[in-house]
């Protein structure tokens, strides 16, 4: 049975337990989800500068990950940041959460929209809906709530989630949603309940495709571009990052 | 646990068998697989001819499976056949086979081939291909094998596919390859050995999906075009098809 | 001079009629215009599950219009339902309705719409204008007027497509509009009067884009995926259409 | 009946006999045929500067064509020259001959190819191919024959079309073939005997597509961009040139 | 130093006067303006029938600027028109107002607006946007203001911009604004104080773009498209534009 | 006179120097080039590990430079790594060198190549040449010459460069070529003098770009994503990496 690391990439615990949490509602008997995030970085990752610099705590687990033997990792945030670098690193398979939510929703839906935190991160998901190749039938909507506030109890975080998805539906025929941050991942059950279609967590979403992938036998192809790291010195305090020497790299 | 039928839209029980097998070897414990193909159309689907009198009787064996309550609708020929119209007549949700291959090589491999078996279906392969947003990182390669030629015992169509497949990582930059025919699914694992790279079988690929989205309570979002179809008369041979009155038209 | 089938896909006489008129209204003088429709299927086309089924009974009078001998056909419903099955059983040219008054508002016009009926149809419609290479000039608008209801006399049909006309005109910037219903082929002259720019009915337009292939001696090129189906047996109900045994299959 | 001005827009005579001729042999039975060349301009148009320096002869021709009440204007020349400038001058429909030979190749081939006389001419065809929506489906190939060489009596010209031609449907899966020039229009029939694949003309198109919207009462829309040109003051040898005041600018 | 030629190409002089300061304005310290309009044509370029006439004025003045070893050339107005034309004739490089306006804001914002005078322009830049790369994140607004209109000293253009930049940042998610006309370019600082935002204009940027091309050493190419016109005969009013013999040609 | 950041985002100083060489010979007289490479990371950028760990250093020495006030900074790497994220942390303009590359060919040239090191690098550049919007005009071809290779005296880097230049010439229409490693800068001029056609330096076209950015006063937007970072807390190591608190945050 699979053991699956489920990587949130900012320093915030409580997410990281939301995020787990969710994805063990969802994962089969017998899979084990690993539910981590990375020592160093940013608290949230709220746009282009936290991403980059989530990114070498988000390596140092995915390697971590790969020592351990585990058979795919989940990048746990809708910026699926890192995710080719990740997928170099790693040799099991690497599936991000915006990736796995749109795939999901285009399996079920003609139309969907994916509704987010800030508005700032709206040009990030645009661009993962071209790269997934679901730009021409996914709208991408902001609330304009940061990140951390999703962690806040009682907070207006759901209805204005709630209002927003119903916007998408009368004005974006919508006909699915798919939740744009993984710290929105308990949140999927109540919002499809309220707004009558389905929404859809990339958390749990990304759950699946990496059980499915596990079951295929299938890794990510190390025959083009996601190869392993030539080996090569890294200087300062990244040192301990450097790839080590392999065989069949090009 | 999940009840998927795996559902081989051409008359040819033979390839059913196969593709059941298929099916079931990479299904999860406790999925149950039914595998079905229609009593009536073609006895091969090879291009648009084919495809489109494959339809009623697919129809036919979609509605026994709703009838039946099963969890998923698999449409286990690579032209993916009456997708969007099984979608229409389904509650449970319905995934193609060429779309489960296509999302599953766009997980773990940046560039992918298809190979498929003649010709004639490169152009069918290639509107799916974009359809599904992977047009620009798919190509599409024929053998010129006829379909019913995998059935074949001792045939040259391994031979010849395993070469087509060198031709793809060569000349395509392909990391991956996609088996482009249902009747391909026991071949998936040995020409993976022969390639050094992953090789998908559309129909394993399409039952791991539908797991997943029975796993996740997914279903069709009914509140687009997928919606059922209005309640109309339908005229003489294929009377029994008229859709029934329900609610929710729109 | 040529016989054209101009085919009614739905099983509705009297909109066969309305339709037939539309086209002799426009037809050369010698043109010769057959209209017909199927014995079997839908009432009407509303979504993708009355479009599986209507073609049986429309690749039958395809097939029987080949025998006659005629010149061309036109697939008379906006959903260009079976263009490419046709295309594969005919030799003489095919074309459907859709296709025909997109191509024509082309030439007349830098961004148009189209308006239909129903809102479930406007995603076929607009997979048509991608297909046809105009999505970036055309928007696809809906009325929520039920095919059939084009056929009471005296219903708010006519004006609830001037309105949306006009909207297209003032929201879409369209310079022309085309009629998303081949059940519309009566008011286009009416309706254009009213909104002030072109209204294009896609029979009429069909009637005579076959008008000009038949002079310039164009048929369908059989040296690709239009070939003829291959000979092979059909089980069950649809026997019957099995294609023959023909030369030249590839 | 329809009066069709087919206009040259270079100043070969030689080649407007050649082109008005292959438009009669297409014409129907009362079409009037207007073959004109400009007096002013480039005795071929082979690149973008040809092109510029041909506009305003034959924006004088087209003006004279509206005088006398022409019924659609043909641009004779695969470089659809001043096309938008036109269908702002006329009130009558205005093809170009590239593309009414794409459109009519959209409607009998999948896949199809230009054949065109010099590689300069590649990038303004690939343009065009882009424009009317076809690039996908559609590849552009050049013979180094300089376009007055076509005038040649037995030259090797029609030799080395025929070759490109073959390499078109090898090499590009070409279903059909277009004659990249207008002054290729004599050669379709026997090319397309060569080569066994359908071969049009744009010429010949462009005539049967005039008759078309001549049969329809379809002319440009004046309801956007191709509005009537504001009226203003033309300065200097350009004086004449000047667009009249009129109603309905915008 | 280089001496470059910023090109008016409607006939308007005090337009020139504009367009020239706006240009000396940025000019690095020893870039040498030679601000020129064409001795015939249009007073104004509105639309595509302007858009053709400009063009042997203007090819006149890029043959003048070549004679005297001009080391670029700037097309001063936003449709950008006879740009591959003047490419093939010079051989210093040619870039267009809008071309360069489009580039700079791409460098400077994520998404961004073009805020034209007539909506008769919106189509052409439009087309120009797609062609630049630039389409999917920029929209075009027009003001309604025709062109002379802006020489109009204490008119309300300035306050139609202003107020439709506002809309376009509000509306369009515009990070910056270019001025789509090159009447506005003694604008763009007041404008840019008003909105919050960058606002850029095309002549100040094609300037800097000119000046970065000729301190590379770069000119267009030669070995495609923009080869020297061939030389040939030009009948009539244009004769003097015949392309001189030249070696070189393809 | 603007000051410019060079920033090599490797941290091999070698290399650094010939960047700044480069970008030095074509600086205009008065700019000031501060060539820079981060204290931490790869020693080369060969993929999309190294990409993301090259970013920590090179953020930090765009905040050096934003302390500093300078004018501009230039991103010397071809895979433009961290342009967004940069963009976010500074005021001055931003600029990669696949970017001023790209777009600098795209103004002299219908259609280009990039001629890169390792074939692992051509998906990230097809990516950036997607991006910028040259996708359609750009091939991207790789001599598998490892990136430090190119600082060694007399190695046969150079033939390979040129050899795979001419293949560019001959089979992908290429009318100009960008060198695509910021280690090639000191080849253009003899390469370009050994193909025939332009050869074109990321570097030295970028330092364009940004004297031409600050001739203009043109800044990054900060209406839209790249608005600065929001405060917030980053844990471990990259403590000191946390953004500032700022007013305009959104």
């Amino acid at each position: 049975m699979p053991r699956l690391l489920v990587l949130n990439p900012n320093t915030t615990a409580s997410m990281t337990r939301t995020i787990g949490a969710a994805a063990r509602a969802v994962a089969a008997q017998g899979t084990e989800i690993l539910d981590r995030n990375p020592a160093m970085g940013p608290a949230s990752v709220e746009g282009w500068y936290d991403e980059a610099l989530c990114l070498p705590g988000m390596l140092q687990e995915i390697a971590r990950g790969e020592a351990e033997g585990v058979d795919g990792h989940l990048i746990a945030c809708f910026d699926d940041p890192g995710l080719d670098a990740a997928r170099c690193r790693a040799t099991a398979p690497v599936v991000g959460c915006a990736e796995a939510g749109l795939h999901m929703a285009s399996l079920i839906a003609g139309r969907f929209a994916v509704v987010t935190t800030l508005s700032r991160s709206v040009a990030t998901i645009e661009h993962l809906a071209h790269r997934y190749g679901v730009a021409g039938r996914c709208a991408v909507r902001a609330t304009d709530i940061p990140v951390l506030d999703l962690e806040i109890p009682g907070s207006a975080a759901e209805d204005r989630i709630a209002g927003e998805i119903d916007r998408a539906i009368a004005d974006d025929r919508a006909e699915a949603i798919v939740l744009g941050c993984a710290g929105m991942a308990d949140l999927a059950g109540r919002l499809s309940a309220r707004a009558g279609v389905p929404v859809i967590d990339g958390v749990a979403a990304g759950v699946k495709l990496l059980e499915g992938l596990a079951g295929l036998g299938l890794r990510t192809s190390k025959a083009g571009p996601y190869a392993p790291p030539r080996p090569k010195q890294y200087a300062g305090a990244l040192a301990a990052f450097a790839p080590p020497a392999a065989p069949g790299d090009g």
